[in-house]
């Protein structure tokens, strides 16, 4: 039987603020990539995340982003040395890693939000400023990539586990990388559509481009997302139809190589 | 012989923005005290003043504050619950922790920063906040307290190795703790009656509040400053006359019980 | 017929984030507290919640706060002086008069928010610095204040119009202040309970404290809030019972003297 | 007698930090361009800017940004709407006008910082936004521009008066626009190159790229800076060549049409 994770980013919230559906992906997902303070999340919000967590059974990990609280790090900022964003990574996962431990429920892997991870996984210096970060702070911690693009080929020379990573929700460029957000047809709103095309992508081992053409890649886990109620039906549905397909959905640190 | 540590604040730059003779500090004091980004710092400053404490054989701290850059983690903040300020504190502590590792230079104390401090050092139920923080991100760090007052007793209580501390230039309250910065003579502004007073106390093992009254104290590190040019030379006056007095002055790290 | 106005806090989103349900309030109240992004609100939350008070009639005003968007603003932060407070209220009116101009529909009055409206009911230095602050921007806006206490004194002698205000679901200290949210019973839960009662201090124009005793009055305006599916509920019930007990509800700027 | 204004980054600071050596280029520029609190400055550090400025007879203007404090709005920035920035814009423009007026001495001009400066000069929309904010705050306002760029034709269409601007050591790219400071001479350094420069670049009515080609512009105003001992040495020369020239350095808002 073939394994699958599913993820979902949480603990996305900050101060009186509140984003997403938490707890009801909690009982979806697999693995939880917990915001670290730089585009959401507080010690608060991460540490009553990280509980919930663990009390449902969810992997954690880290979802370090640039430092953009107002832009929620979808921003793309230029100018940043890769340097600087190493040591921006590894402030982010040393602070969610202490809270983790605190929690009784370590983190296990490390998923990049936002621009960064559209940045890094076209660009090879940052993609290795991510790795390089990650295997710093912990060289077991597993580092989810795009596959196929510099971020898969970063955490493979730096010698980290890398889960292969695709989006249930989010329309894919001739490049591999995610379709920009601000495009027209970026987001895939139909959930049946969503959930037809994550089977079929998991079962082909490719991922299909607007453009019609078609890039094989090894896929290890599933991006859903649980900001709308729509999302978490969605959600939902993705991995009733992976389960039906006759997947294991399980939480990555638990099988990936 | 007997020892003592000289500790400073240090990395209270962002950004842009600089603060202190870090520099110049580093070749007076033993132990550095570095802002995690909440009060001052950020990855950058911490990184750089890691990696220049490791070089000058400074030993290195977690100097963690209550969330309020603005206001330099002075003002007063009331309202905060202790379990909010002990994920706060696990936060900041497991930041710097990284970057410490990162930098091949690991932290060995911890000493809280502003108000935070001084209210700790009041606040039975905040002082334990941070004891357990601390203990809890890891039990082998050193929490510098304020002799008598109620983080000596929460370090104490909860297993720590505690470094208590006195400040060169600050006027103490009969209570034992820091008569606010914002009331007259607060700060002792001359370098020869800052180091003579040091020794003294050093010596008598005893501070000597504002009203004359004394009370016996432990004490097993001074605290001096880096933020003016005058600043600098006390701290390399205190350095030289508690020398001078015999004593031996090494980083708290390699002697403190 | 007698005129009373009804308020609500608003555009306390920020960046990804929102926060109570405006789009209902706007068809309940006849004032808007827009928040001026020290608290909460940016530019485009400002803006955004400028203009859908402009299309619904519903009259603006500034809800300027203490520096702190993690603490919402609800934090007591002590040791600011109040003339450096003028100056953080005169920015935050400033903005969002600029973008309210923009919007084609000025504010007509100032509110302050949480901790800093709190302590300025009770503190005549701070008071006095909040009518200063207004005064200066535009004498012509209204102070919203806590009746009987330092904000409406400081508004009067600084010859500001003032709006006395009550709340309909937060509990009356003795000494005419709001009992902090922190302690049981602050907060009405109960609609009706809520209306009834607004409606009886306002027939009374006195307000009752949790000891039973009672302070004689004015009232010009009832602060309901949106924040809940619950509150917003609430606030049509209140409006339903002030005007089925005859009262005019008009926005303040309409016709207070 | 030609008039020209000398001008200056101003305000810079942000809570304990400073930056820049005001008081000294408060002798020296005839225009202070203040910072607004999104790139640097706070109401405490804006009214004393702008109570200095008044004291010292320097005409002042706002100073706005991108929202970014960390990256002192020197990153670019993608992805933001231009009507988005207006909003940023006409707040900060608000906040400080409003405070400008508390000090008596009213701004005079707008001067965008950084990132939001460089990119507003090749970009129409954006240029726009800036040039649409500033008209609707108040349309006596001077738009500090880069001659022959977007920013200049962006004001001369909405009607507002316009002060062309060029810098006392800065390289030029061909383009018209400046060299980014990430690049090798893009800075220059020594203050008899930069003032001979400044004379010749006035004298000519045109500047030089870093490959030789000229574009005839004209010149309203030189920026000058004071982060450094040596930028207030060379401003000093600077003004003093401009005045050995036989020009009238006087503030833009006096003279210009």
């Amino acid at each position: 039987m073939t394994n699958i994770d599913l993820n979902c980013d949480m603990g996305e919230g900050f101060g009186v603020y509140s984003l997403g559906d938490d707890a009801a992906m909690l009982e979806i997902v697999t693995s939880a990539n917990i915001a670290c303070g730089f585009h959401a999340g507080d010690p608060l919000v991460m540490a009553a995340t990280l509980e919930a967590a663990r009390e449902n059974g969810v992997g954690v990990g880290a979802h370090p982003s640039f430092l953009d609280l107002w832009g929620f790090g979808r921003r793309p900022i230029l100018g940043e040395r890769p340097a600087d964003i190493e040591k921006h990574l590894i402030y982010q996962i040393g602070a969610i890693q202490a809270l983790a431990h605190a929690a009784g429920h370590p983190i296990r892997h490390v998923k990049t939000h936002g621009s960064l991870g559209n940045m890094a996984a076209e660009d090879a210096d940052l993609a290795l400023a991510v790795a390089r970060a990650i295997r710093t702070v912990d060289p077991n911690l597993i580092f989810v990539v795009m596959p196929g693009l510099e971020t898969e080929r970063a955490g493979e020379r730096q010698g980290l586990r890398v889960a292969r990573e695709i989006y249930a929700d989010r329309a894919y460029a001739p490049n591999g990388n995610l379709v920009s957000r601000k495009l027209a047809g970026s987001v895939i709103h139909d959930a049946d559509e969503a959930a037809e095309r994550v089977v079929r992508m998991v079962a082909d081992q490719e991922i299909t481009a607007v453009d019609g053409s078609r890039r094989p890649v090894a896929i290890d886990t599933v991006c859903v997302h649980g900001d709308t109620p729509g999302a978490v039906g969605m959600a939902s549905l993705v991995r009733k139809r992976l389960s039906d397909a006759g997947l294991a959905i399980r939480p990555m640190a638990e099988w990936l190589a």
